[in-house]
């Protein structure tokens, strides 16, 4: 099965491609938020951390997630976002590399993961350099001198797919880790963490997970890494044992080391609830109906539109891409707010991507077929060309 | 005004006492939880980041929560855990006072500060060290050395308060920065960050914020310092404009660059909804009642308590305590679990503190009176000492 649209609420006249920047809202969430808010929070009171089992609760949405993305249950816990997230990992990668200067990326990650090991190397002052390599020349940048290769699996702005087994095994042949953020991944397509040996991965909650604005993300070590690593964000919830309030830190067994504070407990019931949909899926079907989703839409555009005003920004061979399509266009801003006032919802990244998220749990071949006809008549009419469109908001 | 109780759930046959660990839910809460998952995350979908403005609701809870502390409105931010909000002002002020080389606190902090400040310090390898002076001792250790004061105001365990003018004037005198952790003063008495001139603070918003379990946490920082910081924490919502994806960091003007990945929206909306209440409330009356309640129920327990069972762990008197009483009591978690059984929740701190927290917003002289007459009843004839009371949960 990977169809289940009528688990979704998608607003009438409403055809949604941009469920890669933020899924939509699973009807069982409702319910889930106000038991959640009600029965636990109002009734339980501060009890609802043993009564409601709140406090396991990284823990139980980690080990869904890990079902999704080839990790052991134990392996991975919701906590903080992904930018946190990726510092726990960045920092994590080069106290067990402290001889080695480079912390390799690309510069087609998605922008936090590179501000965040920035961030990390500034404050560490004299440790590592950051490396940007072209996507396309990662490998040839593997050498010895490489702590950490850092990389996000989906570009973010073109679905481009990196080969997570090839770069993984490169990496470890010259002795450096590897950390996979899964942001475009988790839940788009099939992840075998565990057959590639990845050291670390983190992702989002947000996108293919439909947990909701903001919701929590995760985070993955390697379970043999987990029990030697001495976490720099080491808060409370990833102490020994927490309520014995020692004055020291010791760190809890594996991952859960990897939590720091106090979850936040709403966003999170969203994303544990959400995650139970794909109890009866199939990823290798989500992911087969996926890529003929979206060659459906490159043929369809590709079809309609005038010469010139588009071109194709994800590779055409679908196995070489994530769960979205994307074309450079000129005056991409303005084309996809006229979208959007028709109904058609995907976005806008700088400088000139049209961009449009394909999940097979709930896009239709029909919604397709709506979307190519409406850009089409965008395109070819100029109904992109009023001020109004072209105004930049705050988010695009 | 300082009495709201009807403004909050209390369930029926509950005195609560634990509102310094987690708030009670408001009913306003309800209300907005509904719009932000239907009206706003169901209809509007990615767009609720612009049309209900969540991308600007981490500033618009701080301001909230800045009337609450004695800061200008713009210079607190709603974000991430308090775990994490310390690491983010300890790193700021070893980058500030590269050459000193010790970070100070007290044996009355929480815990996870100083596991935080710790694993900083690990991290940074051979950084300054953490001193753990006694509560009482804190001024006398300050001297020319210390990078950083770190401390809580009120103590979690006892309700002690430092005197933050005092402390921070010392601080400065000596050259040293000084973090202030409001986890039980926000909401709980008159703070006055600018009036002491304090250069950083981090908060909780579960407690007297009454935002819900794991509700964000916030930061401040001192305007003068906010433009001068390159945090460590740099993600993509801290850059001056994160939706020029960038691959270099800039960051955003003030306090903004202390935010870090994508909020939990959910859960901030419920804190920002809890923030609504204070409107017109008088924290000076707050706190003045608070006081007489706390004096209320020392006077009352200690008429009605067994000799020797108890001894009162706060201060006597009401000017050098938050807004808590606790008591060392050699059977305390037996005696807070008979009491939780019989209604009155409050908890237990390893290793001997039965702890009651009095929050006027919905606390009443009744609940007082009524807490005092059980606890006694419990201690007077060992209703405690039985088997169930004693297993040990997850969480205390």
């Amino acid at each position: 099965m990977s169809c289940i649209r009528e688990a979704f609420h998608i607003p009438d006249g409403v055809i949604y491609l941009d469920g890669n920047s933020l899924g939509p809202l699973p009807h069982v969430v409702r319910d889930r938020i106000s038991q959640t808010i009600n029965a636990h929070w109002g009734e339980m009171l501060i009890r609802g951390w043993n009564d409601a089992d709140w406090i396991n609760l990284p823990e139980r949405v980690g080990a869904k997630i890990a079902q999704l993305i080839g990790a052991p249950q134990e392996s991975v816990v919701a906590c903080d976002s992904t930018s946190v997230n990726v510092h726990k990992c960045v920092s994590a990668a080069l106290a067990m590399r402290p001889d080695r200067n480079v912390v390799l990326s690309d510069t087609g990650n998605f922008p936090t993961d590179l501000y965040v090991a920035e961030g990390l190397l500034r404050q560490l002052n004299k440790g590592p350099e950051l490396l940007l390599a072209d996507p396309e020349s990662v490998l040839a940048a593997i050498d010895d001198t490489v702590a950490l290769v850092m990389l996000t699996q989906v570009d973010y702005r073109t679905g481009r797919l990196h080969d997570m087994a090839a770069i993984t095994a490169a990496a470890h042949h010259h002795g450096a880790l590897v950390m996979w953020d899964l942001a475009h991944s988790a839940g788009a397509l099939p992840v075998d963490l565990s057959g590639c040996r990845a050291d670390f991965a983190v992702g989002c909650g947000y996108k293919y997970l439909n947990g909701g604005p903001g919701a929590p993300a995760f985070i993955f070590v390697r379970p043999d890494h987990a029990e030697h690593l001495d976490p720099a964000l080491s808060g409370w919830l990833g102490h020994a044992a927490p309520f014995d309030f020692d004055l020291g830190y010791a760190p809890a067994p594996g991952v859960g080391r990897m939590r720091v504070g106090t979850p936040p407990i709403l966003s999170m019931a969203a994303l544990d609830a959400a995650l139970d949909l794909w109890d009866d899926i199939d990823i290798h079907q989500v992911r087969a109906r996926s890529i003929a989703l979206c060659d459906q839409f490159i043929d369809q555009v590709e079809t309609i539109a005038p010469d010139g005003a588009l071109r194709l920004a994800s590779p055409r061979d679908g196995s070489q891409r994530g769960s979205q399509i994307s074309f450079h266009c000129e005056e991409g801003y303005a084309v996809m707010q006229a979208l959007i006032a028709r109904g058609v919802i995907g976005d806008f990244r700088a400088p000139d991507i049209i961009r449009f998220g394909i999940a097979p749990l709930y896009t239709t071949e029909q919604d397709i077929k709506e979307a190519a006809e409406t850009l089409g008549d965008v395109l070819c009419n100029r109904l992109w060309d009023t001020q109004e469109y072209k105004t930049r908001a705050a988010v695009t």
